[in-house]
Formats: C-alpha cells, sequence, structure tokens
C-alpha cells in the first residue's frame, strides 16, 4: 500500500502548482501567432526557459534505450473531479488518494487535460488526442503520464467529460463518482520514460515524464466534440533530445 | 572509421566555450567561502543554472537502472596537448584528432582536467581524483567522460602531467608526443550515463555525461603533487538528480 501524505504537504504542493500556472498571468500565451510556441520565451521572464531549457517536453519518441523499466505502478482507486476549461485544455482536477509510485517516491494525482492533437510524436508520427495525467510528489516535484488515442471504440471516461464539457471556461461540472480516472489508462502499463518539463509554459523543468506504449481509443465523435474546444489544437511542437536518454 | 569534422565547425565549438568560459570572467567563482558553489547562482546573472537547474552535475552515482548500454567509442589516437593551470583546475588543451561517438553523432575531445578530490560519488563514496575529457560536437552540444582514480600504481599519463605542472597559472607546457589521453582511460569502457551540466560555472545544462565503471589508479606522490595544485580541493558537491534517469 502506498503511503498517505500528510494534508498539509499536499496543499502545499497545490499552492506552488498553482502559483507556478498563476505567475504566467502576466504573461499571456497561446498556441499560434505572435504569444505562439517560438515566442514563449520571450514573453514573460518567468518562461525563459521555453527558449533556453535543454530538457524539454514534448519530443519524439524514437529510438529508445532498452531498459526493461517494467509496468509504471499505479494506484488510481478514487473516481469523480471537477470538469473545466482552464483556457489552454479542457481538465480534470482530481480529488485526493490516487497514486503514482515510481523511484520509491510517492507522487498524488493532481489533475489530467487534454490536448488535441497529441503532444508526444511517435517516430514522426501524431496521434489525434493525449491525455496528460499530472502528478507532484511531497516535495513539488512532478511526474507526468501521458496516453495516446486513436480513432475508434467510444472511451468511457472521455464520455463523461464530452457530456460535461463547459460551454465557456470557468463554467466547472463535477465527474459522475463512478468515473475515474482508471478508465483512460490502458491494461498494459509498460511507458517510455525520459527527463523533461512542462509542455505550457514556465515549461518548468525537472519532470518525469512516462508515456504508455499501447494507446487507447477515442470515438471519431468524441474526438471532434473535444476538437472543437481548441481553436486549432492546443499542442505544443516536439523538442530537441540534447543529452538526454529516452527509455523503454 | 569516424568523419573528420570541417575545420571551420571545430572553431566555432572551441570560439563558443572560450566565449562561453570567459562570459564568467565578470563573476569570481571559487571552490570555498563567499564566492563557493553554494553561492555561484547568485555570483553572475549567467550563473543562475547553478542554482535553479534540476539536470546539474556532478551526482552520486547510486541506483543506476541497467540498460545494457555497451562499452563507450572512443576514438583517442592523437597525443600531445597544452597543459596549464586555469585558475579552477589543471588542464590539458588538446590537438584535435581524438573523437568519440555517441548516438550516432561525433563528439571531437578539446580538453581535459583534474578534479581533487573526484566530484561524482558512487553509492555515497568519494575518489581521491577524478579526470574530466570534455568533447563538443558540431552544433555545440557537449559531451563529457569522467575517469575516477584510486592510489595505487602510478600513472603514465598523469606522470607527464605532473612532470609538467606549471608553476604559476598562464604558464603553459607541452605535452610529451607519445603520451595521449588514453593512457588515462581504463581498457573496459563500460560507463553510468546520465544527462547533465557543467560542473562550474555558468554550469550549462544538455551535457551528455559518461563516468567509466573502471577506476584506474594514481600514486600516492603523483596525488601530493597533483592536490598541492588546488587550495583545499577543486570539487563541486553531488546534486540532485531530479527527474533524470542514471544508466549503466
Amino acid at each position: 500500500m502506498l503511503r498517505r501524505l500528510p494534508l498539509t504537504c499536499l496543499m502545499i504542493v497545490l499552492l506552488t502548482i498553482a502559483s507556478e500556472a498563476s505567475s504566467g498571468a502576466g504573461g499571456h500565451w497561446s498556441y499560434s501567432g505572435p504569444t505562439g510556441p517560438e515566442q514563449w520565451g520571450e514573453l514573460d521572464p518567468a518562461f525563459v526557459r521555453c527558449s533556453d531549457g535543454r530538457n524539454q517536453s514534448p519530443i519524439d519518441l524514437a529510438d529508445a534505450t532498452v531498459a526493461g523499466l517494467g509496468p509504471v505502478q499505479i494506484d488510481y482507486a478514487v473516481a469523480g473531479g471537477r470538469v473545466f476549461d482552464s483556457g489552454h485544455a479542457v481538465q480534470v482536477d482530481t480529488p485526493p488518494g490516487n497514486r503514482l509510485l515510481i523511484d520509491g517516491r510517492e507522487f498524488v494525482l493532481l489533475q489530467y487535460h487534454l490536448h488535441l492533437p497529441g503532444e508526444h510524436l511517435r517516430g514522426g508520427e501524431s496521434y489525434p488526442l493525449e491525455v496528460h495525467f499530472v502528478h507532484a510528489d511531497a516535495e513539488g516535484q512532478l511526474a507526468v503520464l501521458g496516453v495516446h488515442f486513436v480513432e475508434g471504440e467510444p472511451n468511457t471516461g472521455l464520455e463523461a467529460i464530452v457530456a460535461r464539457l463547459p460551454a465557456a471556461p470557468d463554467a466547472p461540472a463535477w465527474m459522475p463518482e463512478d468515473v475515474g480516472p482508471a478508465a483512460l489508462l490502458p491494461d498494459a502499463r509498460t511507458a517510455f520514460r525520459y527527463n523533461g518539463s512542462l509542455t505550457t509554459p514556465p515549461c518548468s523543468e525537472g519532470v518525469r515524464w512516462f508515456v504508455f506504449d499501447t494507446a487507447m481509443t477515442a470515438s471519431s465523435q468524441q474526438l471532434g466534440r473535444l476538437r472543437a474546444t481548441t481553436a486549432g489544437g492546443n499542442n505544443r511542437p516536439p523538442q530537441p533530445l540534447y543529452a538526454r536518454p529516452l527509455l523503454r
């Protein structure tokens, strides 16, 4: 069993993440035009890592070193959450209790959000959707799980989100109590692993990244409804790998 | 055979490294006191990565992921070079022609220099000496090989350096034409690998790091002569690993 984090630790982490996110309020950013990804690093001094970082995300998942990493240890037992549009992505803030164990450290799931099209490529190939599950440990270190979706059968977890799509930003809705984040994960938990960053400003580094080998499916209708929430896509282009090993 | 880099590329790389090194001239730094490692990040705006970086070197080489990396591909056939004291370390600038092949990229050896005691730990343990071989590719990306030394038999490569130890900084001497950098490397070329930084200001990240499994030996007299060139040691303390995988 994973040890429970003291609530005070969790609050500190949440406040840290929130303050990091709001520090970008002074620097409006977007996915195209003069405030698009190529300019993020120049929009705000706090965003400098977006342009000068050597450990940025997303990347093209190609030429991985085979390290026999074994499955990612996930304990997502708590359902529900609050659906909203952050202005940059459709997001679900999750109640406490969902956990991830990496390198002997416990990370708590804070939220998951959707990128259309997906951000990580695979050997140059793009996916229509990628869901990012964002976790933090007691020291505020981050770990993100990515799941790719291809067009196919509808997904239950996505259906609950689509049914609650906010009409406007800041109009939240609540996920049903019987649909949790696990509904969006593949059964096979093997993943690519590398050392990266947030894919949005301030592009903070030191993020443990995992992208599952196995893609999930979403129906063409689900993808269409979700795509309509983004103005031409909310995906940062792939970043150079530089000195980083990519593991599998 | 490794392809030769055009001389113009090499010159650009050398100038880049030189300008990066001299950008620190405004911010005097040292290994102790008010300009010591804990303060490097505050001494000069160009040194900020020393304090806020999440991918810094050195580290403690412990709990590596076994990835069966295979030996590092090294082609060090050119001997000679210029021995001097940079003020921070005893260093040998090497003539062109020594190469390293990593990730299908060619890196050229620029210089090697000595840290006493060593910088990388192994499971918390320190070594009396560590030699760093610094390479750059045509884009200016860096790769560094580290070799640990324990006290034992004298080493031929170190002997040539000790015999030419400059009496003062900026008093260079030339290495003999029959002693090359290969004299300081172990025969077994398996190594730890990780993604790190320069271990001196400006602590630039995006450095491919390799530290050999096998330690070499240096005599107690060699270590004593070399240690006398440093005022109480020129080793940066180990830095947190954060999100980085360490491979072996």
